[in-house]
């Protein structure tokens, strides 16, 4: 379940011609941007981009890029567009930033749907004038080439299938990679990991549970730290439970000295539309404190109003 | 151009009733057959499958299957499949047959737009439950693998830019590859040949030929002439100019002891509502006789006249 609060009708004119009285004067005034924008679904947002487009002829993407700043502007402009395009802008933003964002581009690939994933390199291709393939291929070497090549390229089938057979095999597969910490077996777990339906992975990955005691994700732990790894543990996580994934990325976020404001932003951006909600269950589950008191203590300004809004709290 | 001659209007109800009549009592009137399904385009074929289908409920390719045999059946059979649907089935059968014909599956993929090959990985995912690259790895290790998953993953931009210092650069990578016969760089040409536009590609092979006075493709002959190679041999011809890549096709089919039906029914039927005419030009220039009589001299029978009517051959 999603957590935004936006009413069922609006005038897209009259919510341009707010937005450019907000950007009046010196300074603009932030409170009524995340009035507006902080309470609009993705089909309002782009009417609102389209009519402000038409009234002053300017981009408001553009104009809020000038208006604001931060961690405030970019939690607010990747919030405006579409999905498909704002996965293409953080997949480009994570390979640019390299190895420390890497298991980005595998999260990104491994939570979306076939379909959802393709309308992504669709919209990469559009704004960059290349493929994704190309450009991660371009800046890795090797397995993590491969591995998030491999994930990014993947048009997976999507029926409810399970071959137990192959769940065995394949979990055994792994449970050898695994076991020689050299791993020579590397090109088979990527190959499973990038070329299986996800119904059959969360298979293997039972099967390897219960046959070793300890999930895969646990056991990869225990490897080296570098970014093929950190890439593979991001990328079985999110096949198997992408909800889950995203409470522990926003737990490690948080409790970050400083806090990781990019990953905060990047799961409610992502998520509010979606299934936050369900993610702001599991979150206090496991911490015993809500999503919104552990932000509102960790962050600070219109930075910390926009990011309430999304988790669905009301003014 | 294409090649076959189909009427502008047909009964697809007309149609379905001759072709029953034609499966009537001992041996089919394959004549018949030939006059009909020889002279359709792509949507009258499909009108024609739904028509027999509501009037007998039967599936008109089953029943052909059981009517008649050999290459004829299997030219036929190919021939009524919507594009799409057909390439899965040639990727299909193509990995089956293992390394022998690993290249049909490069030649698909690299031939076919990024819609158009997307389109085949929808088909595929259909019709076998499975993704082409779950097959085709699970079929594959090393360098072939990667070379062929790239391939059938790939989703290029199709955009006419040109870089000519990435032109240099890649042809010098290239180049350094092939030098060196153990070849320490083949993951960076399958990275280049599986993530590069097609304009970028061909701007790269044209280099690798000013600078070296020989084209990528001849160079590679030099290499061990593996599964490997020879898949990046297709790819790399494909890419550089399908139609001529063809043409090739066709006449190592028909040069070869015994005639190659199979490929020989690939190109024809999968280009005879595209290029086949372009193709049938070439192979005229570079052999000084007519595409239809070297069919005619080395094919026979209803295999024979089924092909020269795709050919555009008028009765």
């Amino acid at each position: 379940m999603a957590t935004i609060v936006a009413p069922s009708q609006i005038s897209p004119v009259e919510d341009a011609e707010a937005l450019r009285l907000a950007f009046k004067g010196w300074g603009a005034d932030n409170k009524a941007i995340i009035a507006i924008l902080g309470h609009r679904n993705v089909h309002q947002r782009q009417q609102i981009r389209k009519a402000y487009d038409e009234l002053f002829e300017e981009d408001l993407l553009k104009r809020l890029e000038s208006e604001i700043s931060g961690d405030f502007e970019r939690a607010v402009y990747r919030w405006i567009l579409e999905p498909a395009d704002r996965d293409a802008v953080l997949i480009n933003v994570a390979i640019k930033h390299g190895g420390k964002d890497y298991h980005v581009v595998a999260e990104i690939a491994s939570v979306l749907s076939a379909e959802e994933l393709l309308a992504v390199r669709r919209a990469y291709r559009n704004r960059y004038k290349r493929s994704i393939e190309e450009d991660v291929s371009a800046n890795t070497t090797g397995h993590l080439r491969q591995l998030l090549v491999g994930l990014v390229s993947s048009f997976r089938y999507e029926g409810d299938e399970i071959n137990p057979k192959l769940a065995q095999s394949e979990a055994h597969i792994i449970h050898e990679s695994l076991k020689e910490k050299k791993g020579n077996n590397e090109e088979e777990v990527i190959r499973i990991l990038t070329t299986r339906s996800k119904t059959q992975l969360v298979a293997t990955f039972n099967r390897y549970r219960d046959e070793h005691g300890v999930s895969v994700s646990k056991k990869l732990l225990d490897q080296t730290s570098d970014d093929f790894h950190k890439a593979l543990h991001t990328a079985i996580r999110s096949i198997n439970d992408h909800k889950k994934y995203y409470e522990k990325v926003l737990r490690n976020a948080i409790k970050k000295f400083g806090t990781d404001e990019d990953a905060l932003s990047r799961v409610i951006v992502t998520r509010a539309e979606k299934d936050l909600k369900d993610i702001k269950e599991l979150y206090y589950k496991r911490n015993s404190v809500h999503l919104e008191d552990a932000v509102s203590k960790e962050t600070s300004g219109d930075y910390k109003k926009f990011i309430l809004a999304l988790l669905g709290k009301q003014e």
